[in-house]
């Protein structure tokens, strides 16, 4: 690694716990030079703008998710073993990952709604990849039979990422000590929705309605 | 109203854009001074501090809720008629009462969630109030034979806030025009789950298993 690298990779250091902390707005280039022991034109030969800082620090971030939720989740068995592996990874990722302020992405969902910037566009571009990922998932949970085949997808993912959301909320904003719990059991009715009928020999009856 | 009541309440109608639209890290003194075509010591003649700002912004936009949201519910019957009509009013709520950067609670719940100000504080107690709100809105769907008995009424509450948020996201950040319907899909989803037991005579058999 150059010293230039070196540079780069400790404001990408600085800058992401500040990221996770501040929000997206709160990553200023003065901000970010005092962290990093640097000038604001010394941190400017890196990178030439407040966007462009910005969007590395997200591209930056991305390292750590594959990490700590992709990575992991990919050595599941394919299906429903994987998903749930994905969905336990993502929920509080990023305090595991070093990230003390809370996932950048699911800050910058309110903080950039009204504002069309470049980080915006990046932040819905990595979301693509995200949703890209999520529905690749379920169709394999459909493929080996473990959700069913006419499974509206996108209700699934839009309902998952309510309580990547209310999870992110209950555990950062209201420090709540049951955020995992509650996550697991809205996941586990969410999936119970989603799954085959259950095949019933013919002649037989149904025992609960005895 | 005297002058001052009203030039105060020409500051909390620019604010609030503002709150909406930027967060409450975007309501800076310098910039709701410029809105509301006042110096900065003319604006803090009737504030403060930036906190006393938000604080009242948070209170003065209560009252759009309760126009918005509250009161309409409270016309329907209660039980699950209110309750639903609540969702309804709630989900997009912010838009229709002319704050144009969606709702800045939604948005104080990831931004102040590092922060212990008396900012979060305001939040947390309005969030309490909600909160109490929803389980009475419960209780009476219970009471009224429209919810069961044993309901876990936490996670229930926990997880329409995250219909809520994903509502936000999705309507807001990602400009889906399906997100009403995706928040009605998943709200039915919800209270089929929270749903009575059905009553089965005896002997009868399920038609299902047939």
């Amino acid at each position: 690694m150059t010293i230039a690298q070196k540079t780069r990779e400790r404001i990408l250091r600085h800058g992401l716990d500040l990221l996770s902390q501040a929000g997206l707005s709160g990553v200023t280039i003065g901000q970010l030079a005092e962290r990093a022991g640097l000038s604001k034109s010394g941190l400017f030969a890196h990178f030439r703008s407040k966007d462009e800082v910005q969007i590395s620090l997200l591209d930056y971030m991305a390292g750590f998710a594959q990490e700590h939720i992709f990575s992991p989740a990919m050595k599941a068995p394919p299906g429903l073993p994987r998903l749930e592996t994905f969905v336990a990874r993502w929920c509080g990722w990023a305090e595991r990952a070093g990230l003390p302020g809370g996932c950048p992405v699911a800050a910058g969902l309110f903080e950039l709604d009204d504002i069309d910037t470049p980080v915006r566009d990046k932040i819905l571009a990595m979301e693509k990849e995200f949703h890209a990922l999520l529905q690749q998932l379920l169709q394999d949970c459909i493929e080996e039979g473990h959700l069913r085949g006419n499974l509206d997808r996108e209700q699934f993912i839009w309902e998952l990422k309510g309580i990547y959301l209310s999870h992110h909320a209950s555990h950062r904003f209201f420090r709540q000590s049951d955020a995992d719990t509650r996550a697991r059991t809205a996941f586990r009715a969410l999936v119970d929705r989603a799954r085959p009928a259950p095949k019933i020999a013919k002649g037989a009856t149904n025992r609960f309605a005895r």
